[in-house]
């Protein structure tokens, strides 16, 4: 490595430990603090995200940067100096290019908009939050227009969370996946539900713990460099390749919410598990974009976790978790009662084949309220009217409608597409790795899952955050991000349980 | 508040802040972080202590300092302002009396012979802790001379855990101690043995804990601003006045140590608890020097939950957890066995009575280790015969002698006295609450703890750490610490426990 790089390199590692500490603070926040110790807590939170700040958009960054930069200007562009010094380059340009003053003005917003969505979800009332979410939109169309773009708005706060995407494309992504989808639905909403009442019988919630926490030691969680606590809303957090924690939950009449959160959450946790030490404390170590690190908690969650073969495995020991619950229950109803589709009003809660048209409401929501072309006014309309056009169903309060998910709020728009292309790369990867692993899902029914482990170290985990989505796609696979492979995946699974 | 004072305080802010998020990071580490997240640990605490120490010794805080010192110029000492400013100052020359170069010297000798300690201890060998050890005498011995003194190098070590006090007079209080307790020793030597059998049969785990936690809430631990967790080396840690945790470890067969020990750290919990919210991120929150923050402690493991009144309500809640064990014991025989005296080899195992003197032992050697009086290679003798002249007893092997301490391995030496000085000041408070509180310990019998807790916030609590322990019991109690509290009480105690 050259001096220059390495000059900034040692100069950004204030910057990641800060950022790491801060990690440590949000995870105890969120798992451990007592409830009175918010005060102390979110003033530390402050200092440290603002330290950090500070350095990384300081004069030293920029002139180490520039340095840089000529330093690696000969170099390949996928070489890890030049990826490390673009991948800075992303950074800095994101963070200075907001005015102090802004970031201000919009961190004030966003707390009061938080609190406002808070209550007015809990009395399901949209009027209460409309001011807010006009301020957050007003802000975010601000925000773009500093941040720069060509064709649409979108484009800028997209950039944010999936860098190396445009809104044209992901207009054209979901175009074909909502053309694919769409009489997907309709056919098995055609063909008779199917019975998932034993998924509702109270399982004592000390046992659902103990059982994810074998599924984690089965997918390769590696427990020395992690562990599970039980959060809210569960989550991942990293402070470094050896200290990788997931949380999950338990609802005691919902075995599957615990099962599907914590293989989710172990897909996230691998992935940064299987960042190489070489990028340790740099930035590029850890996963990359949004929608990559989605691929990777989806595919295990719903390609792996949710498939037959898997359960082969798993089913019997569950059984023996929960005799009483499931010993007169198949596998095979087992498995139909895990993956059935039903369109329904929350996202959070929606199965594989319906969730995508949830991202579509929001996504194409965002946009018109960016041009101006919706007003915030109009938002629960034009949302019941999607939900019915999309999925057949009207929301019957906006609680369950617009108002369910906490991103606006946050005031975070451009954010939802990248699970929806998660979903897409997940199913574009596992169709690669099933060409690739002779004997793939006969392994799990013997629970080996460390080939599909190994073969994601080898082909995505290895390249930490040195490449956007399509970046890796085309280099790993040679192929852009496309609709075909989720559809194609979700219509032969689909047409077996549902017997289309 | 003077506009320089406050441009000094808002300045601090940042040091307290990164702080406390350091202190999250120490917590995390030693409660609940995996084994393999050592390394980037310590990158994060290590960049963020650096930070806190460059800003707090920084030239902004030079000069801000100064302007509020001639602000605060003639003000009452005893005002929060000129308190303010005489507690940075007292930081501020401590931080900066000693070299950089020095403290990195330090730090990395101090890794090492951590290192080496541990082994050595494992191993018995103190001649492999010898080198190690003679590296740290020397250190500190320049340490003294980059602080200051006047009589002895010891007094500068001391300052840093317990400013106010100096060496001699260390020496005539604990020459008081040891003259009332070396006979009372002797005496009860000479009475028949207690019978504590009892207590090394298996005692549950989880309800050992159960019953730590009921302890905690008896006493007034408010778990809303705080919690228990297990620790191997319990300690209390805090972030603010409103996020303060303890922890404790379980031992099957020695159910007194998790007793003890959760009082001990919640009397810890109590004191920063205590602090008042006007103090909050400032300089002046939180408990005070070592001996008054162990006064607190001390004071509610051994005044109050080593007292017979205080098992007049707990022990038969106690029995109903442990029936089998504690079925047909009395009240009587068990609180004689929790006060049981008998000279050991462990400073951390002794009771109320020998505690002291093997802090004695501790404090005599560091004196002359660092006059050079005594040679490194002369310790375990010096130790030994130490061990043999106050508690009559002769250490097996150095393990259980002079390796057993982890203190000077971590090159702290001038920090044992604040042990027996919290023990001399918790007597010297507590005679005082006995005489002011009506039917004090009548109330324990009725679980009532809260006349002593807000009497201690009255008296201790509210000052935070304004005061030095001499100017505190000075203030509150207009007197000086002494030794005939403690020795007093100690004989009342065990003239009737023992039949004297």
């Amino acid at each position: 490595m050259g001096q220059r790089l390495e000059a900034l390199n040692e100069h950004l590692t204030r910057v990641i430990d800060l950022r790491r500490a801060t990690s440590v603070l949000d995870w105890d926040q969120e798992v451990y603090m007592p409830e009175e110790g918010a005060e102390p807590r979110s003033q530390a939170q402050a200092t440290l995200t603002t330290m950090a700040h500070e350095i990384f958009t300081s004069d030293t960054t920029r002139s180490l940067l520039e340095a840089a930069e000529a330093e690696v200007a000969d170099l390949d562009f996928d070489s890890n100096e030049a990826s490390t010094v673009r991948v800075a380059r992303r950074h800095f340009d994101q963070e200075t290019k907001l005015p102090t003053a802004f970031v201000t003005r919009e961190s004030k917003a966003i707390s009061r908009s938080f609190m406002a969505w808070r209550k007015a979800r809990e009395a399901d009332n949209f009027s209460a939050f409309e001011p807010h979410l006009r301020e957050v939109v007003e802000l975010q169309t601000e925000k773009a227009s500093y941040l720069g773009y060509t064709d649409h708005p979108y484009d800028a706060l997209l950039q944010q969370f999936e860098p190396g995407m445009t809104t044209a494309q992901i207009e054209t992504l979901f175009g074909d996946l909502k053309a694919g989808l769409v009489p997907l639905v309709k056919e098995i909403a055609a063909r008779p539900s199917v019975d998932d009442s034993f998924l509702s019988l109270p399982y004592d919630t000390q046992k659902q713990w103990d059982f994810t926490l074998l599924l984690l030691r089965g997918i390769g969680y590696d427990f020395r460099r992690g562990r599970q606590d039980r959060a809210a809303h569960p989550f991942t957090t990293q402070f470094g390749n050896t200290d990788v924690r997931v949380t999950t939950r338990t609802h005691e009449t919902m075995p599957q919410s615990a099962i599907f959160s914590t293989v989710h959450e172990g897909g996230h946790a691998l992935y940064e598990l299987g960042s190489p030490d070489k990028f340790e404390r740099t930035l590029l170590a850890g996963g990359s974009t949004l929608g990559l690190h989605e691929s990777q908690s989806r595919l295990w969650e719903n390609q792996v976790a949710r498939s037959l073969p898997f359960w082969h495995y798993y089913y019997p020991i569950l059984q023996a978790f929960f005799p009483q619950q499931l010993g007169n229950v198949s596998m095979t109803t087992f498995h139909r009662a895990i993956n059935k589709v039903e369109p329904s009003l929350i996202r959070v809660e929606a199965d594989e084949v319906t969730y995508n048209l949830h991202i579509f409401v929001r996504f194409e929501l965002e946009k018109s309220l960016l041009t101006g072309e919706l007003k915030v006014s109009e938002v629960p309309e034009a949302w019941n009217a999607r939900y019915k056009e999309y999925l057949g169903i009207t929301p019957p309060s906006d609680a369950d409608g617009c108002l369910q998910d906490v991103h606006w709020s946050h005031g975070i728009l451009g954010y939802f597409p990248t699970y929806t292309l998660g979903n897409l790369m997940s199913a574009q990867i596992y169709a690669r790795a099933l060409q690739e692993i002779p004997g793939l899902e006969e392994g799990y029914s013997r629970g080996e899952c460390a080939p599909l482990l190994n073969w994601l170290r080898e082909h995505i985990h290895k390249h930490g955050s040195k490449f956007t989505g399509p970046e890796l796609m085309q280099r790993e696979f040679g192929t852009q991000i496309s609709a075909q492979p989720l559809l194609a995946y979700l219509r032969a699974k689909y047409s077996e349980l549902y017997d289309l």
